[in-house]
């Protein structure tokens, strides 16, 4: 493990890093994005997944959490200030710890019989992030995104998935019409027009959740070629977050097929 | 009507308004905080609640949505430019419009017999908000947090709620140990430790919700005063966001009830 410290912002690999940190144009371009906090690093590593560079503060060299993912990584790791450290980060993580990697691309193509999330222009990073999560948990293995919505490889929606990328297999910029009427199973919207309480509804099956626009909801599109389910809300607010009526779906599944 | 343009980013109001918008302290000492975009002044306003200032732009005076608030609301309209609303907005809304209000303070003193949601350090300014929007949506109306949850009059908390802190009894800066063992009916939290299956838990009664720090959960205390649930999770994920989790368990009481 070489060990390289880099002190000027404009050096190319400090850079590089920024321009995946902050510009999702350059991550799709090079096809990379970057990890950011140990417990996502350690998520990847995990999964037998490899960093291409890492990125630390002299002092956290010593961290047991750094130390973790040192004992799992080969290549070289560069160290940088505090203060640029601060510079780069988005997200307030307070152990200084950024890693490059690959991001990966879906093999597999898409299965139309499974368990499945498609989100609809869904533009809140931490929104998609939570969707991410809270699909992983409750089992379904296949995500797949409209081009409106924020893209899954940044920074802030790998943080809020908090490792679950790496479970699921994501396709993104996909048209909807490409797809959706190809399903051999049921396929749902939440709705609270013409739609079946959810607690009434068979979700025994595998299924396909479709969920939209945090302002807008779903396209017509989407509405005519799903069954809309609705979440009864006795305390009759308007609404519930996507990622929360999301995650009711998925779990009330999970429920109905203990 | 009196409509007042406002120039100068060192004009008292102006002051006053980044003060309320920035300082948590602020707030607390002058007892009042900012309502940020159409959709919460206007829930506010259906409330029958007071605005006690307006701040827009000009060219968002003939907003129809600014002017179905200006039909509710009898007081001054200060004016400012485009650039002064957004070095002030820290939320991004694209339709200029930030209400300062009071604070409202509980009159009613904790009901020991009602659903309730305990905040126990819950750092998240989002997290917080979604948690009080699910809450309202699943009919509990009372809501209590411990010293280390984010305010929860700031206008982050107040825009990811919706509105929903309208609807809510709120109490804040309680300390869990004066009031945990004071309800009569059950007390859960949310643990993978020793902790029954919510699906097979009895929810029909009314139940106290604590919900803990998105890092190190609920406290001892906390977890030695309650019933552990668990949310099963068939994708083997580590855990839920806290608004999720807490979410699933409100719903999971729904569907039970109805």
């Amino acid at each position: 493990m070489a060990t390289i410290f880099l002190e000027s912002k404009d050096n190319p690999k400090i850079k590089h890093l920024r321009g995946l940190i902050e510009q999702n144009t350059y991550r799709k371009k090079q096809g990379q994005t970057v990890l950011e906090g140990t417990h996502l690093c350690l998520a990847w590593l995990e999964k037998n997944r490899k960093l291409n560079s890492l990125f630390t503060t002299e002092k956290s060299l010593t961290n047991p959490e750094i130390c973790d993912i040192l004992d799992l990584y080969q290549g070289s790791v560069f160290v940088i200030s505090e203060s640029l450290y601060k510079d780069l980060s988005t997200l307030g993580t307070t152990l200084p710890c950024l890693a490059i990697i690959d991001i990966p691309s879906s093999s597999k193509s898409v299965d139309f019989e499974a368990d499945t999330l498609v989100l609809e222009n869904i533009q809140d990073p931490g929104n998609v992030g939570t969707l991410l999560r809270s699909a992983a948990a409750a089992g379904i293995q296949q995500v797949i995104c409209t081009k409106g919505s924020a893209a899954l490889w940044s920074p802030r929606v790998l943080r809020a998935g908090m490792g679950a990328h790496f479970s699921l297999a994501t396709y993104e910029n996909i048209a909807l019409e490409d797809i959706l009427t190809r399903f051999q199973i049921p396929v749902y919207v939440t709705s609270s027009h013409n739609a079946t309480n959810i607690y009434e509804q068979d979700l025994t099956q595998a299924a396909v959740w479709v969920l939209g626009n945090e302002g807008q909801g779903v396209s017509d599109f989407a509405l005519a070629n799903a069954k809309a389910v609705t979440i009864p809300q006795p305390g009759g607010q308007e609404s519930l977050n996507v990622a929360i009526a999301g995650s009711i779906c998925f779990f009330e599944m999970v429920r109905q097929r203990q």
